[in-house]
């Protein structure tokens, strides 16, 4: 017999592990719906062709792919399978492949119902991906995302709600966080205003990685580009201002920069800052490298932790065209849920009793205690309390071992003397106090 | 651009679906939480030896298997290859299968994390798995399966226990159920009393068929199988037996039958009938096919509705000795999700409004009623009442088009009178009627 075993980069869920991701998706759903977004859910396996060249090439060869049933060397590629040209050979052989993310399933599915869909569409959605990455600490082929957006609206309203959002969920999961904001306007202001607009993308992707390599190795990379010296002063003074109000006068002549000075003014002018439990910071060197972004980016990162972003998103203007649905605006963001996991567990944030932990656990000494213990179980259950009864009136030992295990916060022991009395030893498992009870008086002190 | 499709098969679930999708799995999930059951999540991808063989040929057929990533075909069986066998081919470029079943993957799981776990384990799962069928109505190739087990106890308390969450769960979920038993070694015993005990497989398959065919349809089949006249008399006279009482005398040479009269009266004794919200018959000709049922059997039965067994289960006493782990009796039951989602849209049993429905819709006239709304609603969701705002202060009737298509029960209209008055006109949707009051009073009226 072979150990058994599951594949690398998958993981089993031991039941702590899933409550506690429950717990933070939980958390997360309840606000989303508060806020009026809805659930939709796509299928783990999509058309291949719906996912290749939709995540650049690396994403294509990190794609899963589904194996055709049956006799699928009938309908092989023969030029492919003679020169055993793996890549050539997939299409023939392989129709389906995995969820890569849930952007993509998302712009599938408004074009294939956008005629059932009232916009704006708010919706949400936490399902798995697979990715076909090498397995590492904290990288596996298996894992959830978990997107809230709208789509069909340009309204900044929006941007203001994702940001409370962010605050809301943080702050109910106990984390202390900043939540960072920019504007990709502002990113070509910046540009135009250092008189390099056709080289937008080439500054961008190298302030993206200021956090990084900080402002010298910015700059190294932009001379790398051949951006000349006078516009990287520019962009370097630029990159220091804080505020959107010092930004003004650097964007005199950029109607782009001006515009996205204007977009971030109406999302503070609904966001009320002074509300929020988090620290809510403009960032001009927030970059965000996915390119679709058009508007305003969001990046969350934890406060107290080493740990990369735990959250992003942004305002995409044409996100459905690959679908060939065009001029649909959206905006949205994503929650990092398997870090906030690893975030959580490091600060302890989880609580300790949750509702789904089991209360109370009845342990009996005899055959007809045990009778008597279950219909003492029937009320405590009807009573909306989770509870369970040891199966056998064994050894007091072995039951209060399976209690310690299960952590019970509370134990019911029923012998000859309580059925008896009808008043039951009450153990209170932490302070290790007992008392005699009424079943009554046991529900109550439990609720 | 071609048009965009799925997979035949697999299914989009729009925020409608979804919603009456997770009021099933709440109500069940909440019921196993009380009852001490625990939820563990195990991997989409199971390594193909975990899952070949389990499931017979044809399931082994209908496994969907996962490509192995990079230049599989450097690996693949050459002389597979060259005879373009398909099936030869397989072990060699596919590592990985899609999850089939849950009891598989919990069996594993069990044997894995054995020396993890505290026994007995109560653990409930709920996840989709993944088959290879012909598409058709009510059949899929992705779907959930909801499973509840407690392994490494003998204890009739849990089959007691399990029945009574089919009564609670179909009762919280409006449905009228039987709930039918009986248990394996009443079948077995009925081999014994009919002298053909070497023939009970025969038997028991001949006897699943009862539903479908009818006595006689059971008769010729026995008699296919050589079932003596004599054998066939016996068998037939006891099919039409109602009552554990009425059983006994045909068992007092049958030790099997004794011994399963015996544990459906405990069962009995810990689960009283006059407590239940649905019928619980006793049912000898209930044989569930899975030949791994050593114990109790269950099946529930929709009443007012055509429609198959929306559940079922049993006792086995050695689920994991197929991955090496002797000894492990376990009992447990599934939910047929998918026929249960048909019942109650069949019979209309879901409810109109939930918890995650959208409560009410802010309207505004104009930029500065809408900046005043803004701040409304964020009075209301601090409130914990669902609610949004519609993102401009566009024409009054494609507002209201919109509050109709999220079929929102109320709604609030803000233009300069409310905005100076601080009087907000509150619309209930169902009766058309409209009030002028404060937030707070809005607020107080939504609770």
């Amino acid at each position: 017999m072979a150990k058994v075993s599951i594949p690398k980069g998958t993981r089993d869920f031991s039941p702590e592990e899933v409550e506690k991701r429950n717990f933070i998706f939980n958390t997360i759903r309840e606000v989303f719906v508060r806020y009026g977004y809805r659930p939709i859910e796509t299928p783990t396996m999509e058309n291949l062709s719906t996912l290749t060249g939709k995540y650049g090439e690396e994403g294509d060869k990190l794609l899963f792919k589904v194996l055709n049933n049956g006799d699928f060397l009938s309908k092989a590629d023969e030029a492919a399978l003679n020169n055993r040209d793996s890549n050539q050979l997939i299409a023939s052989i392989s129709k389906r492949g995995m969820r890569y993310d849930l952007t993509v399933p998302f712009a599938r599915y408004v074009v294939m119902h956008q005629n059932d869909i009232a916009f704006p569409f708010k919706r949400y959605q936490i399902q798995p991906v697979w990715r076909a990455d090498r397995p590492q600490k904290g990288r596996y082929q298996e894992f959830f995302q978990c997107d809230v957006d709208v789509v069909g609206s340009n309204s900044l309203v929006y941007e203001a709600e994702l940001v409370q959002i962010y605050d809301e969920v943080f702050a109910k999961l106990g984390m202390d966080v900043e939540i960072k904001i920019n504007n990709r306007k502002i990113l070509a202001g910046i540009a135009e205003a250092a008189g390099i607009a056709d080289q937008f993308m080439d500054m961008t992707i190298a302030i993206d990685k200021l956090d990084k390599v900080g402002l010298q190795g910015v700059q190294d990379e932009l001379r790398k580009k051949d951006i000349p010296e006078s516009a990287i002063a520019t962009i370097s003074k630029i990159l220091e201002v804080k505020s959107l109000g010092d930004l003004k006068p650097h964007f005199a002549n950029s109607p782009s920069g001006q515009k996205g000075i204007e977009e971030l003014e109406t999302v503070y002018e609904y966001f009320d800052a002074s509300q929020a439990a988090n620290e809510v910071n403009f960032d001009i060197t927030l970059a965000r490298g996915l390119n679709y972004y058009t508007g305003c980016i969001f990046e969350v990162k934890a406060k107290n932790v080493q740990m990369g972003s735990i959250g992003g998103g942004g305002r995409y203007d044409d996100l459905t065209s690959i679908f060939g649905l065009k001029d649909v605006s959206g905006v949205g963001v994503s929650f990092g849920a398997e870090r906030i996991y690893d975030v959580m567990e490091e600060l302890k944030l989880f609580p300790e009793q949750t509702g789904t932990s089991l209360k109370v656990l009845f342990i009996a000494f005899d055959e007809a205690s045990h009778r008597y213990a279950f219909r003492c179980l029937n009320k405590v259950r009807a009573a909306g309390i989770n509870s369970e009864l040891y199966p056998e009136p064994v050894k007091i030992q072995k039951q209060m071992k399976y209690a310690n295990a299960r952590q019970v916060p509370y134990v019911v022991l029923i012998g000859t003397n309580e059925v008896d009395s009808g008043l039951l030893s009450f153990k209170n498992m932490e302070s290790g106090e007992q008392e005699k009870l009424t079943l009554d008086q046991i529900i109550g002190k439990i609720k």
